[in-house]
């Protein structure tokens, strides 16, 4: 595939800067603050209600994150949310360990349904239970799923209109209509905490900043990859991953996209 | 001391890969989500009162850590721990700062009363304070205490049935009978944020694999300290430590601990 | 101008260990705990309104930071403030985003109304919208202000009688009357999410060992920066950076103060 496309993407997030605010988990968003940096952006996190929707609306993109969810942060996300319809700003909704439990699994259904998300975000066994397959979740890992995902992400896209996300070793990416395959990444990345997040977050630097939210899904996808990629090279282990992938995401240039990103259509 | 014993619970965890539930603190959270990856388990934390314990029923270990507390987060600590109990569940409880106000020393009180908890862990402030001892809690450090910390630890867990975790330069160890020292770390470890609190998450790990409480205690601080000893080495100061100390976490073998625990009988 | 004077604050604060007690944001709290022992301090965390009183009683410095505020946390910052006021502790404001939002905006002037505060450290844009002059913020960053900086936080100061900390490349720090400058810092610290939260915690650590407001700040800014500048040497990206800064701070002497800091008078 061209990756022109993915690169043009990728420096105009670094050139706008955009604004994303987010919404999310409190184990993992000091990552999505570094990593939205190293990506371009302007993070910034604002979960009370009194000021959700007010700070959404100054955004280039909204991430809601349900991580560590309550009944007050998915309020908060519901007025964050609307602010960002409001604003034809683009929402972006990780529904981190849907199907684990009743909550996350009807908080996320509640999100789907009032407000409109633009990019939906999980692994297999997150989209699989939100598509009504046969899938599983154990905590906020992907523990299978019956069926074969690029049909039930295309389908749960068709369906709802939300361009899907379904993160794994090949990460898939539709609208219902096209379907692109990500293959950038390295297995270190499942063994440290925060980079299904982390990606969620580079995932709303792109959208700000590109209104094809598949091309945006994947620039977003591939970059982060490669930034895996080159930064499991230069570590030991996990915890020397970490800082490694920061450094690699902020070194990243528009070239390195371009030679880099494995996307393929399926 | 024979380690056989040791490594063999190390090397379960590595093998079951448990989920390990955490109603945790949000300062050093991401540490022990990432510690307990490194250790082998799968991190989750949940702590609105409406899926803690519905989480909880599907983990092996459940870990309580009230290092930012809140009236709350201890009700859902009460509902987490009641379906713990009820599904033959470990609890260990880590009662950050029991001693230093009132709050953290009655909800600790009242965690130990509503629930059955299988380890706690603490400093010799903590506990001190927990087992009535004259003992001193500076925010959320060790400040002090009188009396002979094995005796107070074995006093306390002879008349609570809970195995006691008094953690210090030398770990004391204890369910009222058998007593274990574990004298594995390293200094560094007092000089960053959330050693104490990855050491809960890290024996959660052990205990979701052991029904000796003892046994998985001591493996765990073996390993924790074993890692620490030789991120140390790797490092150039409380910075480069963490990244290090995750690294090495990840790399241990059974055969490391085998050769590199330092636990005796007092 | 005789650096003596800061490195005598900042080795006062590594002999005295000063409980630093923190009501901050969920996104950089972890940095701020570790610059904090880094710093010297002890710190310690405690947000609930049950506790957050009786805590700050203890403790050498409070610093009060609104980076993901809501109302219940103000409530919380309001008690442990007046207990801080009580005994005599200095609290260190950093208004994260006021002008942003109406809550962020409306929560600071609450808590410079009802609370004696020592210092408040922001950005030109924050300081600015406070003072009543010209100035914007976006998300957490600053946008712009017209006037002169120095003047504007002169002026402030000499209005609230609290000692202003404007930061940015050249930190201004004034009572109304003096004004010291800081040359010290490096851009990369701009490129973490974090050195703003944390300036004002190492702020906390000084100002808990001297009475001398601006040369408190002074030492902290200036012992911070060059933490940075030494940092950024030994890094490749904001991912390595991180953990140097740290590294940094905990080797930095008294020494280091003496001849790295770029402290003048205006």
């Amino acid at each position: 595939m061209d990756n022109q496309v993915f690169s043009e993407v990728f420096s105009r997030a670094r050139e706008h800067h955009p604004l994303v605010h987010h919404i999310t988990n409190y184990v993992t968003v000091n990552d999505c603050a570094n990593i939205t940096i190293c990506a371009g952006g302007a993070p910034v996190m604002a979960d009370a209600r009194e000021e959700a929707g007010e700070m959404a609306g100054f955004a280039g993109a909204l991430v809601l994150n349900i991580g560590t969810l309550n009944p007050g942060i998915i309020e908060s996300m519901i007025c964050a949310g609307k602010a960002a319809n409001d604003h034809k700003i683009p929402i972006i909704l990780d529904p981190v360990g849907a199907g684990a439990t009743r909550l996350r699994t009807e908080s996320t259904l509640r999100l789907l349904d009032e407000l409109a998300i633009a990019i939906i975000k999980g692994n297999a066994g997150e989209i699989g239970v939100l598509a009504g397959a046969d899938a599983k979740v154990r905590g906020v890992d992907f523990a299978g799923i019956n069926g074969d995902p690029v049909d039930i992400a295309r389908t749960f896209a068709r369906d709802t209109g939300i361009t899907v996300v379904m993160s794994g070793p090949t990460d898939i990416i539709t609208d219902g209509k096209r379907i692109l395959l990500v293959e950038n990444g390295h297995p270190v990345m499942g063994r440290i905490s925060g980079t299904g997040c982390m990606a969620s977050s580079v995932t709303g630097v792109c959208a700000a900043v590109s209104t094809d939210r598949v091309t945006a899904a994947a620039t977003a996808l591939a970059a982060f990859g490669l930034a895996g990629e080159r930064a499991a090279e230069k570590s030991r282990g996990p915890g020397s991953f970490r800082p490694a992938l920061f450094d690699e995401m902020a070194a990243l240039t528009a070239k390195d996209v371009v030679t880099g990103a494995r996307v393929k259509t399926a």
